[in-house]
């Protein structure tokens, strides 16, 4: 089965290009006026919780409701005006689909989005709205991969995969750059890992500003590919992982990603489903914000984490973002869960 | 049946006093450090939805999860050493009485909240782990003004009603300060109505710094009984109202807070149970945010006015707070309705 290492290698020297600080910074001032400054909450009862001093940066109320904004923006504002003009190509059922839709619509860049045909109705029409030209295929027959390195070649777009770019992984990395400025220090940080687009991001940014911060991403439970990757020293695939963390649900982390993580990242630790519910009710009961399983992976782990953080520790927690279903995210405010 | 007119006519002069920009200007400084400045959410989709372009000030993420707090621990701090060192004591089934227990525990005082003791049990509990003492009541039987202002001369505690209070009214002015602070200029202003604490201290600060501003209070349509006291020139007294804004359903709006409304608010519409519903999910779905059903009358009101704004108009709204237990919560996310 093809993956995005073919992928990469087909449109990439074999020498990954790697984003660095300067990157993360030349996307801040692409996205200058542009994407949100999302706010930073704090919250007594949290910082109780977690034993330590938390900063919650709340992704969540970003524009199209998640981080993958900063990205999808950043890549299409990177290209030449020629590519700009030809337009775009992606494939995603979640966040990234409609940031692409999003960004391209505010660039002047037609995007074609590659979606499964069950995909959420919801889903479809919210990138249908923000102007995707929005593509199906049979996921259990097509390779959506395939589908869009052949419309890129047929149709001269450009395409923008969903975490495995370095012009993506910059852009993810300037919500840390607005949390670092607005918290100053911090001694730890928790980011959510999917593909690894926002945690590759995240710690070329943090790890500029304070060389001794302590990088952890957080995986769900039932996909710790990443966290496998890390210790075996290569990037391991897994089955398509069950999790209600649909956004991190990845068989392995990006190519362009691995590198950034292994050298910059600190730990991975993992959250179980039951962990996420536990916060993402939390989340709505005592700090009145809507955030989906996926984005609640940081914070679940920073909670489970109390005895090894010190009262005056600064923590770091990147909410990533709030894209939930209300007949889903009811249940999971309601439904019996002993976490 | 005693009122808190009467309640009121006991314990303040005939002419009464009546707070000014000046006392919210000192509940500010009284409330720095202490308060949280809560964060001023814009939203492009909601924009659309008014025809306008909307600042919502989200005291939902105060401390203690609602507006109600300023006014709590403004009225406290605002006592002499020796009335907090023998302690207060108010009525409230709602946010004020987590309030003052929250805001009492901060300064040293004791506290002791008059509740029904068929009150929620979650309710209850907050309140006494605030250190709150609660004293029920039977609600059927017993009148709460008169255990009050009996308590209040048994044990010489100062009584701290819930919003009919000059130094409670110029506390719950301090939220709109700081709005005008972020927005800089507002041309409407939309902030909901119960008692009228937070309407008459809102309508303080924004006329003081904009004269020409349009300030609504927003009611639920089944408790307008401020609409017609504004009509009628006199306090009008209804029964109590049944609506989901919990928040707002007072059977008549104070009398230190009456005279404030009458000279600076320019008026009050009404909002219904399935407007609120509507922007209730708007607000989790679109913004990422819990309000509660009270909290919302503002925004619903400013959506059903879209034909009244003109595109480029400012428009302030108050998001009172967010405390809604979650099963009840969940319920209006799902259930069916056509608003």
């Amino acid at each position: 089965m093809p993956s995005s290492i073919q992928l990469a290698a087909s449109t990439e020297p074999d020498d990954l290009a790697r984003p660095g600080i300067d990157d993360v910074v030349a996307a801040a001032a692409r996205l200058q006026g542009v994407a949100h400054r999302t706010p930073v909450l704090t919250s007594r009862t949290a910082d109780k919780k977690a034993g330590a001093q938390l900063f919650f940066k709340c992704e969540n109320f970003q524009r199209g409701g998640a981080f993958k904004f900063r990205g999808a923006y950043n890549a299409i504002a990177a290209l030449t005006d020629e590519q700009r003009r030809r337009g775009v190509v992606t494939y995603s059922s979640g966040n990234h689909a409609q940031a692409v839709a999003y960004a391209g619509k505010l660039l002047g860049t037609s995007t074609t989005i590659i979606m499964p045909k069950d995909a959420p109705a919801l889903k479809i029409r919210a990138t249908q709205e923000y102007g995707g030209q929005v593509q199906f295929y049979d996921r259990y027959t097509e390779n959506r991969e395939e589908i869009g390195r052949r419309l890129a070649q047929e149709r001269g777009l450009t395409l923008i995969p969903p975490y495995d770019h370095p012009d993506v992984i910059a852009g993810q990395g300037t919500a840390m750059l607005e949390l670092l400025d607005e918290a100053q220090h911090l001694d730890v940080l928790y980011v959510p890992l999917g593909g690894g687009g926002l945690l590759a991001g995240s710690a070329i940014a943090a790890r500029a500003h304070l060389p001794n911060i302590r990088i952890i991403g957080v995986e769900p439970e039932a996909g710790n590919d990443g966290q496998q990757s890390l210790k075996a020293g290569k990037i391991i695939h897994i089955p398509a992982p069950k999790s209600i963390a649909d956004g991190a649900v990845v068989t392995h982390v990006g190519h362009h990603n691995f590198p950034i993580l292994q050298d910059l990242v600190d730990d991975i630790v993992t959250a179980s489903d039951a962990e996420l519910v536990a916060t993402l009710r939390f989340f709505a009961e005592r700090m009145k914000i809507v955030v989906e399983p996926t984005g609640c992976l940081g914070a679940a782990a920073a909670f489970a984490s109390v005895n090894q953080h010190r009262g005056q520790q600064r923590v770091g927690i990147i909410l990533s973002g709030g894209n939930v279903d209300l007949e889903r995210y009811s249940k999971f405010l309601t439904e019996s869960s002993h976490a």
